[in-house]
């Protein structure tokens, strides 16, 4: 393949300063994120920045040769939001993994887009403090991509979602700029909020090249976990309604579905026969108090059992492993399509046998967990392993589970963003005129359109 | 005067249904907002819409005869975001005050934009429930100013600046579509994030109509309130850093200077000679221990006499009134522009130096209290009820306290917006090409420029 002018002088500008990888072979590994039904397209070339500049030059020579650029952090996506188009460029900010500061006092950090989650994190953990937004990727997934697609967590019950920790962000946009939002303050009014319109923007408005984000105090008493099985889910549903109304300081509230634990059971042999939903709550306001708070609520709600109580680390540890088993457990039986609706806490169960009347629809398989506390759904369709895309029964019942969720006042996606497996039905959520001035945003950002093509917008 | 026939249309169109203001004299009274050092244009016409349908009615005419819209709210603004210009139709929201729904399982509640504040707390009172963000302002201004401004508050330490309360809007855009925004749930990633960007808009992107809140769990446990002086600034400072690394559950600081304190003294004789800082303190996490700690806290950063504490709610009112005497007490002194700067917690004492020095050079007095949790400050100049506009002293004064706020990482709006005051300002803060964004953004929404001209944008 002869190299195009493009690559060349790509090659030429930045090949002595950063890496750029134009080997095909080298390249496939950048057409696919973990969104594997969704297969990428082809890119002329990979460049991986050190610093802003490189990002700059990158984005000025592809917005000169008209490339498209599709922005890449650990490449974790479940909607297909770093998934390559044919001849882009895909710009990774792997090599862009500093602290560039973390003030202690200020309870501030600045972090190159590419630092991952946990390394921040651990950076934090040194001075007693912590970052709050633990997506289920923290171990892999980047700053960027968290910030690009407002990831949530966890423990964004109580600290709230990636948006709530972030201050202000380095951007470079796609002719090239380099622009600086928001402040190293808590409270900050001048203009627009560029900063939150960047968070959640999925790499379609520019490349985040470096974030301010705020940290917290890492609490110093271990939480407590309470983890309660119910017979019914319209009991763990009724659970989560009143613990939410008691108000305990809730860190963690996960809830899995019966075709989940039926999974799980049947690959570790847990004993979880007759059980059609568990509940796992960590709480770590007054303890012990507010623990023993929330497993009468869950008994009284109807808990088959005494709900399990403990705060010591270890024992938490293995009471949360359920919960962690669950996505392994699905992946056990076959290729996974993780979906990401949200609906209020109140409908959750409504939800839940929704998913599953659809699923049952189309006689596919679906396992719900959820992160109950924010009324936030993941429901995983499981098909053959050899199935390239998604096959149409699945395509059918995530349809209807989306129809569902907006029905319900709820949203397409919660957590993962819209990517390219959202996009069409970005629409039938926000309306035409919503529509409209998103398109706008976008086409104010970039106006030739470059970057991060077809995601988010159709 | 003879009626344009913009006001004759919207006469024609709006007179039956809802008020329409026609009327010089009383006209007046929606040329100027709080800023009272802005003068303010005058109307054409003041409608009182009573529905959305109504504001799109009235913004499609506009619109269509090109007249310049201003939205209000209760025009408790200190910004002049709410003066009128000559020849505008003054939108005022005060007709629309239904609480649309209050949902006490998800804790949610649809308001109309001209809801005041504290009547939207108060029904949620009768849930249990609370409306977290609580500008001073809350017993006059509405959700929909508030929301327009972003506004801040004494909780906000805690529970976060307005835009962590809202989860969507209606809103009217200046050519008359109406467009909902956001969805009922607390994580929602579909798009652009157009709520945040409507949030602190300051009416320049559209007429807010209604917003979708979320409300909390209204503690029942009354927070303990601590009160401690001290003989130097940078004591009080060093205790308002150590309260934040201590991290208890604080719920509102507030740090009063010694010329707020003199000229309380001066006014109520509280005997509070030598006190060159005071510190006002409210916890409500792990009680009385969380008290406790401050207390000490404050001891050990210098604090003079032992600090008073209290968790009944009759003594915490008169420990609190203190701060509430600080604006009335530069009001006795003459007319006052509040200024709004935000700085890192840890520059608050330098912040506060700054202020005194640029005062001092140009003569001028000024009293600053500020929201130490959310390091912002209100240093509040005093001049003569005679003098019409900002004398050049105090404006030269402000100007290097913007320029000091933003020397010191800052930013020049915490709370109140840019509105006119500040609109020469943003760029400093914000640089050229964010600029260009803002203007882009600006342009997006309202191509014909008409919503609320001259604000936020130079
Ligand atoms: C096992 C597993 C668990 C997960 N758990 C969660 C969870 O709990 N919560 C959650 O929210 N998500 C979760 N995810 C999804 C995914 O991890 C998140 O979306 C994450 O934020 C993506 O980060 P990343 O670095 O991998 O970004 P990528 O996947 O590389 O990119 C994601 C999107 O962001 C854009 N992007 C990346 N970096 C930048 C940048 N610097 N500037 C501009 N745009 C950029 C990309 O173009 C793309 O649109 C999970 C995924 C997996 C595989
Ligand atoms: C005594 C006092 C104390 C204050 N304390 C605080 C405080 O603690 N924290 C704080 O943040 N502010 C405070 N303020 C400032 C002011 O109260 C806030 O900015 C408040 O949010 C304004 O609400 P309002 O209803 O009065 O709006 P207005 O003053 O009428 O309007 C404010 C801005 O919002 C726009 N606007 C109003 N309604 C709408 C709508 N429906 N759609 C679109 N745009 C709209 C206006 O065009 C204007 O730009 C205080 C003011 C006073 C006088």
């Amino acid at each position: 393949m002869s190299t195009s002018p493009f690559v060349a002088a790509l090659v030429d500008e930045l090949g002595g300063r950063c890496r750029v990888v134009t080997d095909g072979d080298l390249l496939t590994s950048y057409r696919q994120d973990m969104a594997t039904v969704v297969p990428g397209g082809m890119p002329a070339a990979a460049v991986l920045p050190r610093t802003t500049a490189d990002v700059a030059t990158a984005l000025r020579l592809a917005s000169s040769y008209g490339v498209p650029v599709v922005p890449r952090g650990a490449g974790t996506s479940l909607a297909g939001g770093a998934s390559a188009v044919d001849g882009c460029l895909v710009l990774s900010t792997e090599a862009m993994n500093a602290i560039r500061s973390l003030d202690p006092l200020d309870r501030v950090a600045v972090v190159e887009a590419g630092v991952v989650n946990a390394h921040l994190d651990r950076a934090a953990a040194e001075h007693g403090l912590m970052y709050a937004p633990d997506p289920s990727s923290f171990e892999i997934s980047t700053i960027g991509g968290n910030v690009a697609t407002n990831a949530g967590g966890l423990r964004c019950v109580k600290y709230g979602v990636t948006r709530q920790s972030v201050l202000g962000l380095e951007v470079v946009l796609a002719d090239g700029r380099v622009v600086e939002t928001g402040a190293a303050t808590t409270k900050n009014v001048a203009g627009y909020d560029l900063t939150g319109l960047l968070v959640g923007s999925e790499g379609t408005l520019g490349v985040i090249t470096a974030a301010t984000v705020r940290l917290h105090r890492r609490p110093v008493v271990p939480p407590a976990t309470i983890v309660a099985a119910f017979g019914s889910l319209e009991a763990a549903g009724a659970a989560v309604a009143q613990i939410v109304a008691a108000g305990p300081d809730v860190l963690l509230m996960e809830l899995l579905d019966g075709t989940t634990l039926r999974s799980i059971d049947t690959w570790k042999r847990m004993g979880l026969s007759g059980i059609e939903a568990m509940l796992v709550v960590q709480v770590d306001g007054r303890l012990p108090d507010d623990a023993a708070l929330v497993a009468t609520l869950c008994t009284a709600a109807g808990a088959v059992d005494e709900p399990a109580v403990s705060d010591d680390p270890a024992e938490a540890d293995e009471l949360l492993a359920i919960r962690r088993l669950a996505y392994p457990a699905a992946e056990r039986l076959g290729q996974c399509l993780v979906e990401d609706v949200g609906v209020p806490v109140s409908r959750l169960p409504e939800m839940i046998r929704r998913v599953e009347a659809a699923a049952a629809r189309h006689g596919v398989t679906v396992l719900t967990v959820a992160h109950a506390g924010d009324g936030n759904l993941h429901p995983t369709f499981v098909f053959d392993h050899g199935a390239t895309g998604i096959p149409d029964p699945v395509a059918a019942a995530a349809d209807e589970v989306f129809a569902a969720a907006l029905e319900l006042g709820g949203t397409i996606t919660g957590e993962h963003g819209v990517g390219i497996l959202k996009r069409d039905w970005l629409e039938r959520q926000v309306g035409p005129d919503a529509m409209a001035l998103q398109r706008a945003v976008k086409a104010a950002f970039d106006p030739l359109g470059l970057m991060n093509p077809g995601k988010v917008l159709a």
